[in-house]
């Protein structure tokens, strides 16, 4: 890797010129291309499925805005979908399974995945997006966490109260770590594919930590994250592949999360970015965390907050400028500029 | 006041020789009793507005289960409700308002309430309840935050994201202080009112508290439940009132909720209560926090994490047994009757 990258750079706390941005779902309905080749693809997993248009809508944001990664376009679910379950996305209801994981048997039943094999178009959008990008900037690969992924497994589908899920956990905890061993090797085996693909960071996303009591988060959702990142191969062609664990709610949690071994925290709004980096105590780098509904505000406004996000975590290394949770779709592309152009206006000083 | 009751000395840090229980939505749907009474009520909206049926309601656990307070059946949106917005309540749907409050006329336009003329109905819950407890243990009154109330009015009802209340919030703050200010006025009289009425604690239920940003948290939910706070009467006949703050996933603000004049904090499940206990270095008492998704467990495991919550909590007065938000309906009795009995089994050498 002779390439410096801010994004990498900032992410393993290498000093850096400004503040890297990118965010969550950046490649999305908020965008009028997106959901033009969204309806030519006919279905959401089409998308995912077809590395040409997985490819074509990762690069749409590049186009317009100055960001300083791309991440490739997929769903968290593509590895219970790749072990049987049946994914299905219903319009306004979100995603569900057909064959929902119940029982002992059901977690017996998983197969292992084969990453190139069971889920060969996401290596392919991974090489064929590397291959556009150029080397211009670098290409995040992505999972949901093992407890996340077993939480739509065993619910079936999104959740408001998690109750068969927590359930499970509270009546045969061990059925459950069963079930997060099984997931933390596939996710792991998934994450080492893409990188072998050619992804230059990557991140899991816990994105269901934040509903379990500590301990359980610590036993079973931090625990499982911990097996992901001790299987990831992070050292490629004499590089660092940096390692980013997002758990929306978690902000209680950090001083558990810095120890898990990731390079860096995804950090939802709810956290006080200052003191989030004075708990982990320099341990690992920040991403985040503008709350997502600041851009139905007008660009002026956008802009003194994330001028308070930048002020937050304060002068130096370690923090890469993102929303606290994915972008909503009736948001407008001029407000995320606002955004976007505010941290390369703002972010030179923090770092003289 | 001549009486001891367990849960008013423990609110109030007194001594007491076991740790009182009771838990959010006691009176509610897991109950068949109650959907009994329900059913022939013929709505929910009707059950609160007749006396003598939230009474029933209101008294129904407390034959099943040996609890240390009764709390008043209502509903945090009586409100807006006598503010004229119009509330139902759609099966399935939940409440929504017919004439939500989107601009600066809306929010003029609003009413202030007399609690006694408006809100008859509640008052007479009140005197009713306390009639028939005749002594045996006290009654709590309640509120919803005024910014969870607004967060109701604008949205014109249950929200997933709050972008239309936040987007006011961030391009119009000084309208959303307007809002608050004026809500924070009608539930400090409206509590007042159920003081006067024979409410011997009152709690301020703040759930929706945590889906704001640190800042945004303090300047607007937190100050207008301080206002609220600043204007009740918590003295009477020679006794003290006290007050309960519980702030749905604002387990990351205990310093500052601690310090906005209420007596006890509610904690949600995410958070470690033990630790609590030390941030709020003893300026206020605790109130939760078992998951309420642990009464899907059998009993033995349900007697385990209570014993974990007493154990977190440790030795002394303080704690206020409780759920971390409220029961689920679908939960056995059965379940609830073995968290009861433990909370009285297991916390008198937490007393000694």
């Amino acid at each position: 890797m002779s390439e410096s990258y801010c994004f990498i750079d900032a992410l393993l706390k290498r000093p850096v010129s400004r503040t890297p941005v990118w965010f969550m779902r950046q490649a999305g309905r908020y965008l009028p291309e997106y959901r033009q080749v969204r309806q030519r693809a006919g279905s959401f997993m089409s998308l995912c499925t077809h590395p040409e248009l997985a490819c074509e809508v990762t690069l749409q944001p590049l186009r317009r805005f100055r960001l300083d990664a791309a991440i490739l376009f997929s769903d968290i679910l593509t590895i219970p979908d790749a072990m049987g379950l049946g994914l299905a996305f219903k319009e306004g209801e979100g995603p569900c399974f057909e064959r929902p994981v119940r029982s002992a048997e059901d977690i017996e039943r998983l197969p292992a995945i084969d990453p190139e094999a069971d889920l060969g178009y996401v290596m392919d959008a991974v090489r064929l997006i590397r291959r556009e990008l150029n080397g211009k900037i670098p290409l995040i690969g992505f999972a949901g966490s093992p407890w996340t992924l077993a939480t739509y497994m065993v619910e079936g589908g999104s959740s408001r109260d998690f109750r068969r899920v927590k359930t499970l956990m509270y009546q045969r905890p061990e059925l459950m770590s069963r079930l997060l061993d099984k997931l933390s090797l596939a996710v792991a085996d998934y994450l080492n594919a893409q990188i072998a693909a050619g992804a230059q960071a990557v991140m899991l996303f816990d994105t269901w930590g934040g509903v379990l009591t500590p301990v359980d988060y610590r036993n079973f959702s931090l625990e499982a994250a911990r097996k992901v990142r001790q299987r990831l191969n992070t050292e490629k062609d004499g590089g660092r592949i940096p390692t980013i664990l997002f758990t929306k709610g978690g902000g209680q949690w950090l001083e558990a999360q810095s120890r898990a071994g990731f390079d860096a925290l995804g950090l939802d709004w709810t956290c006080d970015i200052g003191q989030a980096r004075r708990r982990v105590g320099g341990q690992v780098a920040l991403q985040g965390n503008l709350d997502p509904i600041t851009l139905f505000a007008p660009p002026e406004v956008i802009r003194d907050r994330v001028a308070d996000v930048l002020r937050g975590y304060g002068p130096g290394t370690g923090h890469v400028f993102n929303l606290g949770h994915g972008i909503l779709p009736t948001v407008e592309p001029a407000h995320v500029e606002a955004m976007v152009e505010a941290v390369h206006e703002l972010s030179p000083p923090l770092h003289r």
